[in-house]
């Protein structure tokens, strides 16, 4: 367990990917203060006070454009109902984990990795960095979050936060529940923004990032072969965030973002409320 | 709409419950500024600065104690599995929507409300307030909140904030998933603390409380016949949270308590990470 994420090389992620180094990682939060020795702890941040609720999550519903293709499985069966003349009204749901505003555990990608029940609080609440790539994005559908990006970012705001969110602002919210969301070509090759593995590894071990999150349906860009921001990053026990909304109204710098990541036991992720604090 | 919680009296919701003042609120937020005319309008409140993060949510499992008797229906299907050899860890869930620590919806119990994606974000962030009843719960397994009980707090620590969740703290937490959690007994009554009805109304038309929160099963206690705490919060287009955990981990008051409510379309409440910060 000495290997640990600020520790662990660009070379031995490409090396080893999810079978390697990703496996000698399991039970810990990636920055967890005994996991990285004194001096090199990220002090646990103080949130300045705040007065709005910046709402980030997509509705879920059988609507939600899914990743594989088609819309995800959202159903919702009655167990009673006030139409049918019951007192209450109540469901089950029966939903697909990674469509929709989600998160991907460690788990999603490490088999050593934490399930989301098993992240620890502490790790759900957020300063919130958004990388607004909009710009870019509207000439390359492929566009992703450079080191140049977040060089940017921190040239107009200070270093990125410890133990911060990283978030893409690509503007696809705005296509979500349509085609060009997911993006197909004629080829079966889906178009659409997300992290560089440059950046990713800049991220983790050049500063203390804990979570990245995109507006979009992947943390790997559209056309990726072997997902390796997927696996650098839950790799390393860190955990994303996918197809969030509405990053457009928040400041680039100052948001503190608040992840209602499932406490259902062994899941791989799933359907979160995001809200942001400013 | 010109009847709101705060112009709605006691009479009329003992006179129609259900039926009647309830039904006549719908899509709005039920201290929604445009609904309360100029003067009445509780302010947005203002949150302090925070360091601490405290998890209020039970795991989630097949071994979760249902209201109804027995456990509640928590399936993770997989669909794919590192375990099987596939790149991800992927499942499909199935969950009873009103067990383990999660939200009623003013829609659970009134046919006109809203539906838990359809809550407010800003009513999601609320200042927390919590009642200790242990000493008399643990006299008492049908020990209730009462108005005296809300006014002890605020001789200690001044009026209810506005737009704030009161959280009953029985201690109750440490039975879940033992059959003492829902209490049942020879004949087949329930006996675990709730809010007293009076306490209900006190909170809502004396008081601008926006949600109530309990760490038993039911907002209503235990031996309960028609619900009438459920009737008339959820009537008047609030929402509540059952099952909560670790109150006993926080003060009294100065928490802001975050609900992660689903954000899942027509969902009458449901599984929801419930943070507090201090």
């Amino acid at each position: 367990m000495d290997i640990v994420a600020g520790n662990l090389g660009r070379r031995n992620f490409l090396r080893t990917g999810l079978g390697g180094a990703a496996l000698s990682l399991s039970s810990c939060s990636p920055l967890e203060p005994a996991r990285r020795g004194e001096g090199g702890t990220p002090a646990a941040p103080e949130f300045a006070a705040f007065s709005q609720v910046v709402d980030l999550t997509h509705t879920y519903s059988n609507r939600f454009t899914h990743w594989a293709g088609g819309t995800a499985r959202v159903e919702l069966e009655t167990v009673s109902s006030t139409a049918n003349g019951d007192g209450w009204n109540v469901t089950r749901w029966t939903l697909d984990e990674h469509a929709g505003t989600h998160i991907d555990s460690p788990f999603h990608r490490n088999p050593n990795g934490l399930t989301a029940d098993k992240i620890p609080p502490r790790d759900l609440v957020l300063p919130l960095a958004i990388i607004d790539i909009r710009k870019k994005a509207e000439e390359n559908e492929d566009a992703q979050v450079t080191i140049e990006d977040l060089r940017a970012w921190e040239d107009a705001h200070g270093p990125l936060p410890d133990r911060c969110c990283v978030a893409m602002l690509s503007g696809w919210d705005a296509r979500v529940e349509k085609p060009g969301f997911i993006n197909f070509d004629d080829k079966g090759i889906r178009h659409f923004p997300g992290f560089h593995t440059d950046a990713a590894i800049f991220m983790l071990e050049e500063r203390t990032v804990l979570s990245m999150a995109v507006d979009t349906a992947s943390l790997d860009y559209g056309p990726t072969k072997n997902f390796p921001v997927h696996t650098a990053w839950l790799g390393s026990g860190r955990w994303g965030i996918e197809n969030l909304a509405n990053l457009a109204d928040l400041p680039p710098a100052g948001a503190t973002l608040v992840c209602g990541a499932p406490k259902i036991e062994g899941a791989t992720g799933g359907h979160s409320r995001i809200l942001a604090l400013l």
